[in-house]
C-alpha cells in the first residue's frame, strides 16, 4: 500500500511548533511494535514500570493517571471531579480561557479572574478575590501556550490553600518537563499535561496527578461521568491496568521516552529548556539592538521555558514570517488567535537542543532581514 | 535507547484477541512518520481525504467524527448529547452493561431491559417496553464483544422510531467493519466504534456518526461538557479540523488502513468476516461430533461475524486453554468476566484471513486433545 501523506522534506531537528513537538526517531519507531492485550498479567508487567517511571518524572508519590485523550479531556476531568457549583478560572490566554469554557460546558457557574494576554496572574489579586467569594475550585494554566507566559503556580496554589476546601486545578500542558513542577510539594490538587509538548511524545495520551483531597472530592462528585472519573482511574491504576483500551502504540513510545527522560534527569531537562528559552530572549534583544524591532510578549521573570511569543515589528506579518521559515524547510509556530498577525511563537521544547535552536534563529534572521 | 518491552515471539497472523486486533505491518509502520501541525491548510489537506474515506467505509452521507479517545469515550458522548432524563439500556453482556453504567454515571435515570449473556434482544420485547414508558434514548450494542452475540440493530432501531423522539444509540465496536452496518438507512442516531477492532488500527481513536436529529438534540443538551460535545465535533469537522490535538500517529495509520479497506470493499470485508465466523462455528460442530463437547454461546442467526465465544466441555478451564495456545506462540481471547472459566473467545476480525484462522483452529485442536 502506498502512503499518500507527503513525508516532510525537513530533516530531524527543525520542527519548532509549540506543540505537537518533534518526536525522536527512536520514540516514533517504538510505535511499530505489534499489539498486545491490555488486560492480564502481561499487560500489568508492561504497565507497572510505566507507572513507576511516571511518578519519577512527575516528582510525585501519588499515582500518575494515563488518559487516552488529549489534555483537554483531563481539563474536563479536573472540573467534573472537583466542582460542585462554582469555579474561579484564572484567565490569561487561550488555554486558561478554555478551562473556563469547559467549566461552563459542564454546567458549573464560572467566574473569571482575567489579566491581559501576555501577562501573568498576581497572587495578591487572587487572594483578594478568594477573600470576597467562595469557590469549589480554581483553575489555572502553568505555561500559557498561547502567549508564552509562565504563571507562578506554587505561589497561586499557596493562596488558594489559605481559603478552605478549594481545589487547585493546574493545566501544565507546556509546563511539565520544561519548567519546575512539584505537584506534591506545591499542593496541586490536580495537575495535567499532554503527551505532545515537552514530553516529546506523539499526541494521544494525557497524564494527571490528583491529591488525596482531590480524590476524596471526586468520590462524591455527582454526574462526573465514566470516561473521566478519577475513581475509575485510581481503581485501575492500583492494579497497574488501563481504564479502557489504551493507545497502545503511544504507550510503547512512552516506555522509550521515559528512559530518555530519566537518563537526562528532570532538573537537567528543566535547565536545557531554560537555556533554550534564555538564548531565544537574548536573540530577541540582540535583534532589537540591531534595528529589527522584536520583543518578547511575556514580561521578564514570568516567561515560559518551553514557548516564546515574539512580537514582530509594525508592518511585519506573522503569517509571512512563518511562511518564510517553511520555505527554508524549517518550522516555527504562528501567533495564537488574536496574536496571529502580530507575532510568532517558537516552541523550544521536548528533545530540541541549543544547537538546533541556533539553527532556527539563523533562519529567522534571514527571513526577517 | 533500549526498548525493554519484549517483542512478541509470534509471527504476524497469530494474534486472535477480540480486541485489540492485530495490525498490519504497513499500518504500524505509518505511525513512524514525523509529526505535523494539526491546524492550518496542510492539516486540512491531510484530514479531508480521511473524512471522505470514513464516510465511504461507514456507508453514510453524514460526517464521521474522529475522537481521540477509546470507544468508551464516545459511548459517554452518546448519552451526554442525547439524554435529558431517562434512558433505556438494552443489556445482554458486559459492554451493553457499560452503556447503562455510563448513563447512570452521567446522572441520568437508566432502566435496563436485560436478557441473559449469550442471548440477543427481541424487537417485540423492546416494543412492549417502549409502549409502556417514554425514554429520551435507547442504548444498544451491535456486536457484544463479551459474548459474540449480534443484535439486530436495524430491527431494534425501527421499533424505537415508532416511539417518538427517542434516540437510537448504538455501540458497534466489534460490529463495524465486520458486520453489515448502515447508519443512515437504519436510522441510527448515533453509532460509534473503536479503532482497534475490525478496523484493525492501533487503539487510541474512536469514530462516531450522528443523525441530523441527534445533532439537533445535542445542540440543546445541558451540561454535555466540552470534550465529547457533538457540536464541537461538527464545527471542526466542517473545517476538516480535529477538535483538539489528535492522536496524529494513529491518524497516519488510519490513512493507510482506509486505503486497505476501500481496496477490499466493505461488502467483501463483511463476507470475509462471515466466512471466518462460519468456519469457526463449523469447526465447533465438528469438534463436538468428534467427542470434544464444544458449543458456540450465541444462538444461530444472532452470532457476530467478528467474535465467537466458545463454551468449553465441563472440566476444561478457559485459562488453561488460552495458556496452551500461548505456549504454542499463538494468541486467543479468554472468556469475558463471568464466562472466564467456562469459555474462550476467538476474535476473527480485522486483517485476518481464513488461512490464518485455520492455523489457529489446528493449534486449538492440539490444546484441546
Amino acid at each position: 500500500m502506498n502512503q499518500t501523506a507527503a513525508a516532510p522534506a525537513r530533516p530531524y531537528g527543525r520542527f519548532f511548533l509549540p506543540g505537537p513537538t518533534e518526536v525522536h526517531p527512536d520514540v516514533l519507531q517504538a510505535q511499530t511494535r505489534p499489539m498486545m492485550g491490555h488486560r492480564g498479567a502481561d499487560a500489568q508487567a508492561f504497565m507497572k514500570p510505566l507507572h513507576d517511571g511516571l511518578k519519577e518524572v512527575f516528582l510525585t508519590e501519588r499515582p500518575v493517571f494515563i488518559s487516552t485523550s488529549s489534555a483537554t479531556g483531563l481539563m474536563e476531568a479536573a472540573v467534573r471531579n472537583a466542582a460542585r457549583t462554582r469555579i474561579l478560572s484564572l484567565v490569561n490566554g487561550a488555554f486558561s480561557q478554555r478551562f473556563a469554557d469547559i467549566g461552563r460546558a459542564c454546567g458549573f457557574e464560572v467566574d473569571e479572574l482575567s489579566v491581559p494576554w501576555g501577562e501573568a496572574h498576581d497572587p495578591g489579586e487572587l487572594e483578594a478575590r478568594l477573600s470576597a467569594s467562595a469557590y469549589d475550585a480554581v483553575t489555572m494554566v502553568h505555561s500559557e501556550t498561547s502567549t508564552g507566559v509562565l504563571n507562578d503556580v506554587a505561589a497561586l496554589s499557596e493562596v488558594v490553600h489559605r481559603h478552605g476546601d478549594t481545589m487547585v486545578l493546574v493545566d501544565s500542558v507546556t509546563g511539565f518537563g520544561a519548567a519546575e513542577l512539584r505537584p506534591d510539594d506545591w499542593g496541586l490538587d490536580f495537575v495535567l499535561t499532554g503527551s505532545q509538548k515537552a514530553f516529546a511524545l506523539p499526541p494521544g495520551l494525557s497524564f494527571g496527578v490528583a491529591s488525596e483531597r482531590m480524590m476524596a472530592r471526586a468520590a462524591t462528585a455527582p454526574k462526573r461521568g465514566y470516561y473521566f472519573d478519577l475513581e475509575f482511574f485510581a481503581k485501575n491504576h492500583a492494579k497497574d491496568q488501563a481504564t479502557t483500551t489504551p493507545a497502545i502504540s503511544v504507550l510503547y513510545a512512552l516506555e522509550v521516552q521515559l528512559q530518555r527522560m530519566r537518563h537526562e534527569g528532570m532538573e537537567a531537562r528543566w535547565a536545557r529548556h531554560t537555556a533554550m528559552a534564555e538564548r531565544t530572549w537574548t536573540w530577541v534583544d540582540d535583534m532589537r539592538e540591531r534595528g529589527v524591532g522584536l520583543s518578547v510578549l511575556a514580561p521578564e521573570g514570568r516567561r515560559s521555558p518551553s514557548v516564546t511569543t515574539i512580537v514582530l515589528p509594525e508592518g511585519v506579518r506573522g503569517p509571512d514570517v512563518t511562511k518564510g521559515v517553511i520555505e527554508r524547510d524549517w518550522l516555527v509556530g504562528g501567533g495564537y488567535g488574536k496574536l496571529k498577525e502580530s507575532s510568532i511563537r517558537i516552541g523550544h521544547m521536548g528533545e530540541h537542543t541549543l544547537e538546533q535552536l541556533n539553527g532556527l534563529l539563523t533562519v529567522l534572521e534571514e527571513v526577517l532581514a
